[in-house]
């Protein structure tokens, strides 16, 4: 059995791997994502991409194929990178330059959290019917309906870190507009919360100091798993707020099971209990089965969501 | 050509109509439904089917097929009625009922705002992804990916009605919960805002009296017609939160259009100023070229939708 190539360009990190079909991970190297100019960046991936595949002692012609995530709009049929504006890279041909430049027919071009999804479908044993979301310093998601994918009407299906959940008293999102579950729910917003707490009370900033840690959402759920009450109430308050976001999608999708991934996923426990809370009252009972699950792919999961499009067979949908 | 029968049975009327395959209706008739037995009531349609069809000089031969709506959700691949709740109907073989008593085989059984959707696709010139949102009593919808509609894991996707469109001052639904779309935003709530305007304001209320108006809805939308600054109010802030409800809908599926039906799209325009503006605060760039339309199907868009269940080729995803 041949091996599968693997590329995740992020937003600010890159990942290659080498990956058996069984989601063995042979090797893989990380690297910054240099944003400043695309190509400068795609040729670098190659060149490490060829070396790591060297010292695996392997050639282009023991993979199957080649995954690449990229960190925006894409159109899948065609290979293009329609838009990461974060980024001001737009309409990339990737398919075609990959193609080139790693001599290999077989490659396939993804967003990479419809990625994720397919890595889920393919290596996690998922449903049939499922939304995958990653929360992270973002929130993005990604439909999956009778096992194929969901583009829309200009392939930016998906966008439920942009779904308003805060009317009264919204943060501003990195979009520019108000409320959105990424500015409620995020890592960022749970590093900001618990920022805002920091501030304004003087034992917790004294906590913080003798252990010595920084102000993020990792120390906040490092506090909340030692039953610190106010990082805990953190917590509970993003869990409600992206509790909000995925009622709308699972009202409108009645999905079975919604898997959440990104570095945030770690504290899923802590989300859990006001997320679960927030659906209940949030969901039409006919809808409201739906099950909350921490991604199988764990840390790898864009890496074997880049892997995982070699061996799909048709991601999307008629 | 052959002809095609449909039949919308609804929450609280009946429709029957022969329509010829360009979407003319040849004849129809209405009659309350009778939700204390549904048999009786099936038994009634069939009746009521044959009569039309033989007032028309037609007979069972000259039809392709029969669509039947169903006010519920509804396994479509079985044409079985899984639930309508608020009838008391459950697990009913509705196929094989009305295959038996109108001796046809050809018969297609679907939820009514699934069956609009169709309607819109095959006799309204849709686009190939769209949503198809009901705004009457209660507000419903039904989602089209790329021609196919969209039935979630246990057939009951589409519940725009029960979204969360207002957490700090929400009114109650019928579905028992709190804030959902069908609370803020239906003709119901127009109804009910509508009365609490009445009810404080009293030249308002000398003015519906003066002009021997009912207080609902359709009072509500004629006097917005003639510029009653709180009448248009009242639709200013359905508008609103309909906005909420598509917005949540679009920055998931990202649709091309979105078509209104249902009694309330009759005074669509009283509702898309305050529509619009949500949206434009609501949605995520890529996503916000969505398109709100009126249904080209006016009234008898869920009667055309039951002919057309008989017209569309595959009608699930896959």
């Amino acid at each position: 059995m041949k091996y599968l190539g693997a590329i995740d360009v992020g937003g600010t990190k890159t990942m290659i791997g080498i990956i058996a079909q069984d989601a063995t991970l042979l090797g893989k190297v990380r690297f910054l994502t240099y944003t400043a100019d695309c190509y400068i960046h795609f040729s670098d991936c190659c060149t490490r991409f060829k070396k790591l595949l060297a010292e695996l002692d392997l050639t282009m012609n023991d993979l199957e194929g080649v995954g690449i995530n990229m960190p925006g709009m894409v159109d899948a049929a065609t290979g293009v990178l329609l838009q990461a504006s974060f980024a001001g890279w737009y309409n990339i041909d990737v398919k075609r330059y990959f193609n080139q430049m790693l001599g290999i027919e077989n490659l396939f071009i993804e967003n990479d959290v419809n990625a994720c999804a397919v890595g889920e479908l393919i290596f996690g044993n998922a449903c049939d019917n499922f939304l995958w979301v990653t929360v992270s310093t973002g929130i993005g998601g990604a439909i999956i309906i009778n096992r194929k994918l969901v583009y829309g009407h200009n392939s930016c299906a998906g966008e439920i870190g942009h779904v308003k959940v805060e009317y009264e008293h919204p943060a501003q999102c990195s979009c520019g507009q108000w409320g959105c579950a990424e500015a409620q729910g995020s890592g960022t917003a749970i590093t900001r919360m618990f920022a805002e707490q920091v501030e304004a009370n003087l034992s917790l900033s004294a906590l913080i100091a003798a252990k010595n840690l920084p102000v993020d959402a990792v120390s906040c759920a490092l506090l909340a798993k030692e039953g610190n009450l106010i990082a805990l109430g953190v917590y509970k308050t993003a869990g409600k707020y992206i509790g909000r976001a995925l009622s709308y999608a699972a009202n409108l999708l009645n999905p079975q099971k919604i898997y959440i991934g990104g570095g945030v996923a770690d504290s899923l426990d802590l989300l859990l209990p006001s997320l679960n809370e927030e659906l209940k009252k949030t969901m039409v009972k006919p809808c409201a089965g739906v099950e909350i699950e921490k991604t199988a792919l764990a840390y790898d999961s864009a890496l074997l969501g880049a892997a995982a499009l070699v061996l799909i067979k048709n991601r999307f949908t008629l």
